[in-house]
């Protein structure tokens, strides 16, 4: 489990968030507090830091998360895949999803939704738009405060790809030199 | 080079892009074919199959696409990672992107955009919402008809994490056994 974490700018979220990989997102209203499992988020802006969530009405966050304007991105971990799936497959309504995952809820800076410490990273978000909620559950989230574990400077992130089955972050390859210099930048820092 | 491929549903076009792969683009407006290298989509709903994309205005795709109402997004894979970062920091205003990378055009279903034969799947998609381009450059495309190559299975899908470097599709672990029945299914097939 990460021990401490340090600061990251919110435009370079997108170096966790663009590869694509399952996230966990905590919310709270009042004196209800959930974790939802996501795959469906897209980054939409360096700065703003804005990412897109398609969050299914279905969810208990939702109603917690259009309430409170706010949620926290977590990013997990291959070690927490049993976790991953299990909050995917149960309902807040009826379990806190913390308590039965041994889950740390450490506050957060910026949001009253509480931060997953066993997580890589953590992204602290506050609702901007929500003009595209009723026709497609989406949410357009700004990141306004990002943290990350030290280590490892590559997180073995996974990646669903439906049925059951997850992809997990495999090597990684530069291609620096291809770039022209002012499309680098916005990596892991 | 993927010699053959076979039909997809579209709903299980998922199980390609959930995972957050680089894609490539491909465009026809008139007598102008483009293509752009792009990270940033999302999968908005199974069926119809609907993603969501960020195509930035300074692209010459983004006009193209506008003006058609179409485009093809194709799935690259490793072996093709020097074509993908060569088409990123290249403009279609300038350049063939087909000629100069050695592409091969194939016509497609439903659109008039053309298929990169080299991708491992392509996904024909009409433009069904434009509401949110002028403010986010956000389109949201149905998926009208989707193909794959027969192997492999797991294809070595690229997924970018900024500053030049990507980070490329790892081994694959089941949790088939952990979840509902009902949240299976919508894999690769």
């Amino acid at each position: 489990m990460p021990a401490t974490k340090i600061d990251l700018p919110p435009h370079n979220a997108r170096a966790y968030l663009e590869p694509g990989p399952i996230v966990l997102i905590s919310s709270r209203h009042g004196d209800e507090t959930n974790i939802m499992t996501l795959g469906w988020h897209v980054v939409l802006d360096f700065s703003p830091a804005l990412v897109g969530c398609m969050i299914s009405g279905g969810n208990h966050s939702f109603a917690l998360i259009r309430a409170s304007g706010e949620c926290v991105i977590n990013l997990p971990t291959l070690d927490m895949i049993d976790t991953v799936v299990r909050i995917g497959n149960s309902s807040g309504r009826t379990v806190d999803k913390f308590a039965q995952n041994d889950l740390i809820a450490d506050p957060a800076a910026r949001v009253d939704a509480p931060l997953i410490r066993q997580c890589h990273a953590n992204f602290e978000c506050r609702l901007v738009d929500d003009a595209m909620v009723e026709r497609y559950n989406f949410f357009i989230f700004e990141i306004v405060k990002a943290h990350r574990a030290r280590r490892p400077k590559h997180p073995q992130t996974i990646h669903y790809t439906g049925d059951g089955e997850f992809m997990v972050a495999g090597k990684i390859v530069s291609r620096r030199s291809l770039f022209r210099p002012g499309m680098l930048g916005n990596g892991r820092s």
